[in-house]
């Protein structure tokens, strides 16, 4: 294995197999060629020629259009393409800061290759060196997503019509028992992009990054059963098992690879992949 | 002026204006039609056909086609097309971290469309509460480039055979007469890159970032005559001139929209063009 490793394998995917998914004449998202037919077949209000898929163009505004995506995630469900519905909505637009043409079911999101936001938190404590150590958080076991892999601090999927300052108190309070008076000292740095090719179709996920510096005699404890423990790692043991293993949450490495390059941990001197990593961080958007 | 546009005018390029230039079967740079037709007559060794200038097989090994190189850099400065050779080499390859085919003056780098590499320090001084401010240097008026311009502390080339570490170390000497001790200290946080088309031809150039943080009694001094002065600024005011104005030679934007994202003073949640400011920092390479 090697950090570039980490950054392909959440970025494997064949677009040819997948045809633009269109809202208001806007590209959206992208359907597998064979899951756009069989819409067009059993959901009314659903269109599609050989590059895309829509929806009818008596079909206007956010809730009519949300109310066919709702059907289209019920179908889904029922036929056991993705997994139950969560009851918790994503946004479905051109891109962040745009407003969004729809909303849609979490679960159903890389059926239409939305584009998906989430937000992680690198838990940070420095040494009396000044050296950055990192609070890593081992999944519990009985989670269908990573059971007992290795994950950040704090992470969390951004549902639709939530600040992501909001999101992250949140989050901070349910998966680590942080205080917003804490949480709200963290510091955003950044963001991420990968685009994965899963069963379910196309998952494309952008990642909002934060540094949060705890004081050294803070634990996080975790609150909603999503984390069985944490545990404060030195950043040359953060890296070497990100490097080296398989331990961690698939997507984890990539937030952890674009901190070491952050805090001077990996360096264009001493690594040669280094703008190989900072390119595959953030890729084409498509 | 927004941010993005400052992105957008350092990414001003049509590609189809250029063919490839290989060395040694392999692609490393972009050079304009006419300029791969002229020069395929002017120059002993060089080839061309529509889609590609290269050396004549026979011109194998480092300093065989460094040869070449060199005589196209005279030719190119005695007929006008570039301003008179520096005698500083850049390397000439495929990517940062390979060893490189040859060497060429950094003069001519664009004219050859090669990648080129460059470090770029962000003079940091925090105030009481912790608030950064950064050191902006104003360079001097009779500079051929960018004179009378904003620019960060320290900025420089990348040329052959020196690392990083090493450049940053003279130039910090040279421009903010910083001795290596404190220079030491710098931490490596990032790289950016862009693909400008000139008169000269396409200039690719990747800078690699560094944070340094002075303690508040250190004031950069300039020994090179690069540099008329250097004032601290806070961070609110740096925005602001870059956003709107365009004091700052042409790169620096971009170094600086970096820091104010890597520092949580631009954020996901209060700035629309969050995501293509982090995309445009890092197009795709070509």
């Amino acid at each position: 294995m090697s950090f570039l490793d980490h950054i392909r394998a959440c970025n494997a995917h064949d677009l040819s197999g997948f045809r633009r998914f269109e809202l208001n004449g806007q590209p959206v998202g992208w359907v597998r060629h064979a899951m756009a037919e069989a819409m067009a077949d059993a959901l009314p209000g659903f269109l599609t020629t050989p590059d895309r898929l829509t929806l009818a163009p008596d079909i206007t505004g956010f809730d009519a259009r949300s109310d066919r995506l709702a059907d289209a995630a019920h179908w889904l469900a029922e036929t056991g393409v993705i997994t139950p519905l969560r009851g918790e909505f994503y946004p479905v637009g051109t891109g962040w800061g745009v407003p969004p043409l729809a909303r849609l079911d979490r679960a159903a999101t890389a059926v239409f290759g939305t584009e998906s936001y989430g937000l992680h938190v690198n838990g940070v404590v420095r040494g009396a060196d000044g050296a950055p150590r990192l609070w890593v958080a081992t999944r519990a076991r009985d989670r269908i997503i990573a059971p007992g892999k290795l994950d950040n601090m704090v992470a969390g999927g951004q549902p639709i019509g939530l600040t992501l300052a909001d999101n992250l108190r949140k989050e901070a309070q349910e998966e680590a028992g942080l205080p917003a008076a804490l949480v709200d000292r963290a510091v955003s740095v950044g963001a991420l992009g990968y685009c994965l090719e899963t069963p379910e179709g196309l998952k494309r996920d952008r990642l909002f990054l934060y540094d949060l510096e705890l004081p050294p005699d803070v634990t996080p404890v975790n609150t909603d059963g999503e984390v069985e423990s944490f545990a404060l790692w030195s950043l040359e043991a953060v890296a070497a098992s990100v490097r080296d293993s398989q331990d961690w949450k698939f997507n984890v490495p990539l937030v952890i690879i674009d901190f070491l390059i952050r805090h001077g941990h990996l360096t264009p001197d001493d690594e040669p992949e280094y703008l190989a990593l900072i390119d595959g961080l953030r890729p084409p958007q498509r």
